[in-house]
């Protein structure tokens, strides 16, 4: 025997046990549900591609972070740093096969080298949707509508979803003879919610003046209400803009739909990036708005121009699983999904091995997870087993019980026995003790 | 703008589309299902690992495939191109906080640089699951019955699951004076589906002899009856042999349980690896026997010897998804999967966007997955859209029906029309077709 090799994990990555990634799991599924329901469809896309492909000829902030390497083939390799990325080139790939617009979801692991002193990791998951190939105000609905449910599916309270729209700010801006500025300036405001008033009050003083800081300012500012906010965007950017157009009737079916409460028309939302050219927005939960963003995205003109001269406007969010996880942690309610099954038939005597599998599919039968303990322990071992794994109910059945072919049921919480119960009884008692 | 970039996958790459990923889920879902049910817990660990926790010291032929590379900050790193190391090196990362035994699933990916030429994927996806920390018959039973499960859940038809012993076959060996053979029998056994008899003679003829080949090739024969061939290994090992009597406990079991028609005893299956020391297994689908064994496995002495001193038995197996998907497909079971909703709620006039959303939400609540066509293009645009996706159902509503209330259905499959109905019949009816 050699030495021991350490068995740790590289920085910034993680292993999931078993109650977490119960958790996770569990997340994704009811993501899932809601995605199905509203027919968008569940993709693929691999783990590497060409560098290339990834990262284009770019040289960005991104690329610093990216793992990429040579493999064995000489072939300049990378894995994927987000979601978007592999499906613009997916979509160029496949556009003959696909019926537009196509409605995607991806649930997925991506990677980058990021600082792990902000408590970033390296490897984490990211649940993408979006629809491509419609530029249309229905497409923007869905994909608000889908969020609200998404956020409802997972029991972690409510959420606001707040929006706004790249154009009309965009064409606010112009009208402020600010058009060289809008980077930096959405930029800024993007960074509010972080930096305070002050500080950017006084980045946008430096960049546009006190004037214009002034209607900036004033113009990012969510108002009593939102026909009041969308009347305010109108005069800023001239109703006529498209963008105000498209809040408006995006506005009108909120409250048609009688779902208005769960979005706010909040100027300040800008998304920093260049990316995003219609609707944007991020979302909060109501019982922890603190943690920032958990689901944001935005409309964009085209997805794929990369790999692709046809044109595919779309409109998307992603959902940061594990900020989504380290809230529902927060708020107590990861203990939720258990890992382990609803009852543990004890083994007393190993010559009954097959009685005892017998009465598991029984339970199995009856919908109720359950397993057998593998050896004829100590019943305390045994015991001391189904408490470690949070195991509810335990059954106990030697030759004396298998001769009169009945069953003792143990709740192992309260401490209660049922003795002497048939298989059949003892599968609907379990029913009734879990329910 | 510049040059377009080819968007293609690397070479032993692939992408999903959502018919395909839509089945893989569901593949995956169903065996969640079974495994949580025999109390199974999901775990997941990193892709990335330091190269030495996945390679040890090692130099062997894996290596050699296993894609690694020097990563930001030095580190010699490598993708896991299993998902049983990374298991080893997670059991005794975490011994402290688990419960003993310990039972994990997990279906993740997994990559290696393979000659593609033989139609093998660099990157796939593995589904293990291991029962750790006991030697008994009952774990082994477990795994065998959780096998079973499995396969009856993904409605593939039979499965014949061949099982032998390797402790019997190298007490065999060893009474034959083989003992230092033992490795290349094995190996030469195992290889027999594949080469012939005729070819599995001569090989074995070569390594031991004519006589022993032939004693050996009748040891490997399946007789008539489990109860045969057990004798047959009782004689060729000495019946007090530990791996007869768990042998005779296992097929004991599993004729008690009335599921011996499931399982043959093999004595030709030996898995190659020196890695496995007890039961082993393959499995074969009764309708395409020739692709192979689907899930694969055995019984082990120590599974994370490379890492911790505890010693650790268990045993496991793991199902190769992508073999499992090519059958599926092969067997015309694959189209089961639709990645498209069942309702199509077609859009005739723009201005009724809310009234379309709410008609869909109606169809979700009935538990019917349903979108809405995003832009007012003509019918026989949006009725194309139905077919590429497979959409059975339309609902078509104009200002008219609105103002009645009404909607109208149509099944795209039967070209049936039912007009004029309320939205709760309009579900009901959807409900009733879609059944």
């Amino acid at each position: 025997m050699g030495k021991l090799i350490e068995p740790k994990v590289l920085k910034g990555f993680r292993d999931f046990l078993p109650d977490r990634e119960a958790a996770r799991l569990s997340l994704v599924r009811k993501l899932e549900e809601v995605f199905r329901s509203y027919g968008f469809a569940p993709i693929d896309t691999p783990v590497l591609e060409y560098a290339e492909v990834l990262l284009g000829k770019g040289g960005g902030e991104t690329d610093k972070q990216v793992y990429r390497f040579t493999d064995h083939g000489g072939r300049d390799v990378a894995m994927r740093y987000d979601l978007t990325v592999p499906f613009a080139r997916f979509m160029a790939a496949h556009l003959g096969e696909l019926a537009l617009p196509f409605k995607r979801w991806h649930a997925a692991k991506v990677w980058r080298g990021e600082n792990t002193q902000r408590g970033r990791y390296r490897e984490f998951v990211q649940v993408d949707f979006d629809t491509v190939g419609t530029d249309s105000a229905s497409a923007d609905l869905e994909i608000l509508l889908l969020m609200r449910e998404s956020f409802l599916s997972l029991g972690l309270g409510g959420v606001k979803v707040h929006y706004a729209h790249r154009g009309v700010f965009n064409a606010f801006l112009s009208r402020l003879g600010l058009e060289e500025k809008t980077g930096e300036v959405l930029r800024t405001i993007d960074k509010e919610r972080k930096i305070g008033p002050e500080k950017t009050r006084e980045m946008l003083t430096e960049v546009a003046g006190a004037h214009n800081a002034g209607r900036i300012l004033e113009y990012a500012r969510v108002e009593g209400s939102a026909a009041l906010t969308q009347a305010k965007l109108g005069e800023a950017a001239g109703s006529d803009a498209l963008g105000v157009k498209r809040l408006g009737e995006i506005l009108t079916a909120l409250e048609d739909l009688g779902v208005a409460d769960t979005f706010v028309l909040d100027p300040s939302i800008t998304r920093g990036l260049d990316y995003y050219t219609g609707i944007v927005f991020e979302t909060f939960l109501d019982r922890l708005p603190g943690i920032g963003s958990v689901c944001s995205g935005g409309r964009y003109d085209d997805l794929a121009s990369l790999y692709t001269s046809q044109r595919l406007p779309g409109v998307g969010a992603s959902i940061g699983l594990d900020r989504l996880m380290a809230a529902m942690e927060e708020l107590g309610e990861a203990g939720q999904a258990t890992a382990g099954p609803s009852v543990l038939v004890l083994m007393l005597e190993e010559g009954l091995l097959a009685e005892y599998h017998r009465i598991a599919f029984a339970f199995r039968d009856a919908g109720i997870p359950a397993e057998v303990y593998p050896e004829s322990r100590k019943l305390a071992v045994q015991f001391a087993y189904a408490e470690k794994r949070g195991i509810p109910l335990a059954v106990i059945a030697g030759g004396d019980e298998r001769a009169k072919g009945v069953v003792n049921l143990k709740d192992l919480r309260s401490r209660e026995s049922f003795d002497g119960l048939s298989l059949e009884d003892a599968t609907a008692r379990a029913s009734a003790l879990l329910r």
